[in-house]
């Protein structure tokens, strides 16, 4: 197999006592410090958020998802503007994702509420060729296999895109995990052929490795997906119903098969604790929607002291308490919202479901997980990643 | 009686063919350049946008609701911060309303809901002394007076504020109007006392024209409240059904009783050509939902030659031809909203009712009005008010 193109990622500095590593990642739109948070703006935005709000904040890279973008607006209509960056008034890096995920999870959704088996084919039809899906917005049908993925990826014109995977539904028996670990294997080697020959953005391909939580399946996935002509490598099923444990472990057994000159992606992880444990492990980037949601909800991220373990490092501001309080979201955030807002102003405009409730804290959260991460940057680069970490796990 | 201090008001130019005028109001946090247009933030926050979005805009002067603030989150509460303008950041002008207009037409609002007759004291009591009515949020007993609207005015804090009037139910009979007159000239003077004794941030009060569409009692009411020794003169009840004829004539039979060094302000209107025609009969400053309303539903205000009286200048954001449309929401608009966003972008979110969609139309909305009324105040100042006029009346 010939290499794709040249490598897109530079390690600049390895933690003494970890496999924190400091990088960059180089894209045809810039460049990707690493470590790096991955806001997710599904439906190319992140939620209330202007791209201008998003380059104030420092965020470098932010994740789109494939199954929306193609069901609404569409990846032609995108296409024609000239890719998800263009169209949502973005000039920075983007990574999207397969579509695998939504539809095997959207379905397993359905199913239940339909009170049917997980593997009934109520909402999809998986074959070793193809995947048919009915839209969760209007139940037309639609097609998803490895080359169809990579073809509306590639109208969809990000600059980090991902192969098309199998996500087997809970409970994950190790039987069922192992059949899917080998189809996401064979469509990984699909996915990687069409993209070679389609491939005119520079656009690089990362493929995704799977194993549940059964040690035997991860290591096999990461040599097999390792071994491929991949730019980067993504770590997947990690985030549907694992413990910390759990996904602590998965990353133990996975990371030492990873080539190091390649970047590692972690899928849908970032709770603020995870943050040091997933570094700490060697990932470089990582994308989560909770920062966005729990910004809906009234949920502030909140840093040590007043941040903790126990309280997940969050603040809800809808409790009574903080109806009088002139402090700001955080007490040590620089950010456009604590330096001119107040708990109390936050607290009366989600008691009035104000519309700028949502979008203040949506901003810091944002915010707070981009800072945290450059904050962790630059401690790895002084050697004191487990200072740091130990400020935050007091 | 004496005066209130010193003049909020200068003119600085008058129209040669019509009652327009260019002037400024002197507030105790700034300038308002007029005649200008005046967002709802009914609590405390001009619906998503942030204070810093309003300077940008080029907002001047911003319209907060004394009956929403009192019920949530008090006006005790906001006091302790130092005002409105202090609680949510924001260092310009302000101008409260009495609360009177949402106590009688939230109380006729219910009444309607129930089934009962307009003048059926479910939510309210009205006396001459006072208004007894239930909070709308969780049935609380709360009463306004004169005295109390001011007292809670007060405590607010905005630069402008408007004595408590009675704003008669439809459908109103001359009979019913004159008897409102009547108690709205009452509660003026005790208004006006209270205010005198008790004014210690230099508030502005304004007296408040009622009369319906009565050519006789407005005449009268705005003898009255113009021989009285208020900053400056509202006109009320020309928003609550009556035709844009009707409001037409309201100002004509109203007007040439104004004092013309004392600023007017026209309450709840604001379409985009009621901006001309009340400007032409010499209102200042206007405030108005419409914009921000509008903008949460997904219609963006248009100029001419595609803006125009029969399509309201309005445009449809979510009608299906606009789904691929690489235009800004007004061709002609330099807002960020129109430099940095598509048609097709924000049509694409409205459908995947994404709260962006509210920010951004609410934005481009409140800036054209700003805007429009910028380019008014401009055109007066070079006598070519009428030529305006006639470019958006085509």
């Amino acid at each position: 197999m010939t290499s794709q193109n040249s490598r897109i990622f530079e390690i600049i500095h390895k933690d003494k006592g970890s496999n924190a590593r400091v990088g960059k990642l180089i894209t045809p739109h810039g460049i990707v410090e690493t470590p790096q948070f991955v806001p997710v703006g599904t439906q190319a935005t992140v939620k209330s958020l202007t791209s201008d709000d998003l380059k104030e904040i420092g965020v470098q890279l932010f994740f789109g998802n494939t199954y929306h973008l193609h069901l609404r607006p569409g990846e032609n209509l995108i296409d024609k503007f000239g890719g998800i960056g263009k169209f949502m008034n973005w000039d920075g890096p983007i990574i999207t994702d397969s579509g695998g995920f939504q539809v095997f999870s959207l379905a397993r959704n359905k199913r239940r509420e339909l009170g049917e088996r997980d593997d009934s084919p109520t909402l999809v039809k998986i074959t070793d060729e193809k995947v048919e899906f009915r839209s969760h917005l209007d139940g037309s049908l639609h097609v998803f296999s490895p080359e169809e993925s990579i073809k509306i990826q590639h109208k969809l014109g990000a600059d980090l895109i991902l192969c098309f995977d199998d996500c087997p539904s809970y409970p994950l028996t190790e039987e069922k995990v192992a059949k899917a670990v080998e189809r996401t294997h064979r469509w990984a080697k699909r996915c990687l052929e069409y993209h070679k020959k389609n491939n005119k953005k520079g656009q690089a391909l990362y493929g995704i490795i799977q194993g549940g939580v059964y040690k035997k399946l991860r290591e096999e996935s990461a040599k097999y997906i390792s071994g491929m002509d991949f730019k980067g490598i993504a770590i997947g099923g990690v985030a549907v119903g694992e413990s910390k444990e759990e996904m602590k472990k998965v990353l133990d057994w996975t990371m030492p098969y990873l080539p190091e000159e390649k970047p590692r992606h972690l899928l849908g992880v970032g709770e603020i604790d995870d943050f040091f444990e997933i570094i700490e492990r060697g990932v470089d980037t990582f994308d989560c929607v909770i920062p966005t949601r729990l910004g809906r909800t009234g949920f502030a991220f909140i840093s040590p002291p007043e941040g903790n373990i126990k309280n997940r490092f969050r603040l809800d501001i809808q409790k009574t308490k903080w109806n009088k309080s002139k402090l700001p979201l955080d007490r040590n955030c620089d950010c456009y919202v604590c330096q001119n807002y107040t708990r109390a102003y936050i607290h009366h405009l989600f008691k009035a479901r104000e519309l700028l409730a949502y979008r203040l804290v949506t901003y810091h959260n944002v915010y707070f997980c981009t800072n945290l991460a450059k904050k962790i940057r630059e401690s790895i680069l002084r050697n004191e990643f487990k200072d740091l970490k130990k400020q935050w796990f007091v």
